[in-house]
């Protein structure tokens, strides 16, 4: 694919995160209704108008581009590019007062996630990854790059999960020896865990019932920065892939990590 | 007490705010050594070096008041005045990048909370809360007064708590019940969540496993919020409580959860 055209990708992926997140920044700890969906997951005004938001944006800029977001579902999912767009992941912390929730923005090419954003409308902190470039972190007008840090060993690591709630049995009694192994473990943190193992603030990341809007704009952010992200298999995360997710900065610990989890994932 | 005195201290620990602070917010994200404690729990720079000015801060402007911390332990506290201080509450937040800890500032009067701050120096946010006085809170230069919000059940509560494994198995199996009658639960809070309590953000706190320092300043917090904070047996707490807390923005929803909780406290 020609830089230019990867070029117009990326600004148009920056533009969705400008768009979306003063939209959902303005309805942060406002008294907002919050509604149950059909699968018993919690959504907002603020999920909804920021996908709507980014859709409309896509339809005109990139019409031939199929998009696929978690409030209003498929539009084009097999065509060549296709972005796939959780508006605000991490609900539950969005409705509970906590800056731990950012937008995910990726797009696919055939499949596999080649430019990814992670937002948090709140800090201002947004993580840019770019196949085969260097992931870029921004604060405000602060930019620089994202670089994970060295971690030799499960020992050595800061584990992150959203919550012990998303786990199978199997699932959670593997995340229990993975966690028994690790220095610290740190539950309650949605998509910002990756961006802080992208920059080098933490090692690993651990979930299970995850969506394709959930992981995919996280596997350029953690590849770019120089860490490790697949599913609990050690399988390249595609828009065909399944529910559970590790990503690392360290290849140790996700191997290290892998052989526990293996035996759970399904 | 005279207004007068009492507004020393309010002024007193506001400034110990403003000195802790900076010494924290410089530290965090920085790649600083991380000890283990004589029982097992995770020190670092930021927490001994804010303690330490604090310290000395108390001992210059109020000689004659005592002081316990949770770094370097008790100097007077059968004085009638005791500040209770955790400089870093939530050092497993702060080293794992998450800005959701605090710094806890208590002033005690003959065992009894009177003034409660909840600093979070990464966010500028602060709770300052006052015995018989409606609890402040502060973002940068905005200053306003923090209100909890109406609750009527359970069903509705925005539940929080640190860990799951703050508990003991009694105490996790009745958390766990409270926890399935709410209507969110999230973990990784530490003392922000009672600050997103007195804030109307969030209902509801439940916690174990906690040491004075970890829970009086919250008292002044919440409660001049509109609040209601006790020990899982509905007493308040005060220098000579125990380790478990619940935290409340209506009383309903504290009620409530005490019938399930009072099994489990010991």
């Amino acid at each position: 694919m020609a830089g230019g055209v990867l070029d117009d990708f990326v600004a148009a992926a920056a533009e969705l995160a400008e768009a979306s997140g003063p939209i959902i920044s303005e309805l942060f700890r406002k008294n907002i209704a919050v509604d149950r969906k059909a699968d018993r997951t919690l959504v907002t005004q603020a999920d909804r108008d920021a996908e709507t938001v980014m859709r409309e944006m896509i339809a005109v800029g990139f019409p031939e581009h199929g998009f696929v977001g978690e409030e209003f579902g498929a539009d084009g999912e097999n065509s060549e590019y296709v972005w796939v767009i959780d508006p605000l992941d991490g609900t539950h912390a969005f409705i509970s007062g906590l800056p731990t929730f950012g937008t995910l923005i990726a797009l696919c090419r055939q499949g596999v996630p080649i430019v990814g954003v992670i937002n948090q409308p709140v800090s201002g902190e947004r993580w840019l990854g770019v196949e085969g470039r260097p992931t870029q972190f921004r604060q405000g007008s602060e930019v620089g790059e994202a670089r994970t840090r060295v971690c030799p060993s499960l020992d050595d690591a800061i584990l992150y999960a959203t919550s012990p709630a998303m786990f199978s049995d199997a699932g959670a009694a593997a995340f229990a020896e993975v966690s028994s192994h690790s220095a610290v473990t740190r539950f309650g943190t949605d998509c910002y865990a990756y961006g802080l193992v992208a920059s080098g603030h933490g090692d690993l990341v651990i979930e299970a019932n995850m969506n394709i809007y959930d992981y995919l704009a996280l596997v350029p952010v953690v590849a770019g920065a120089g860490g490790v992200i697949t599913d609990w298999l050690g399988a390249p995360l595609t828009m065909g892939s399944g529910e559970t997710v590790i990503a690392s900065g360290d290849r140790r610990p996700h191997a290290a990590a892998l052989q526990i989890l293996s035996t759970a994932a399904n």
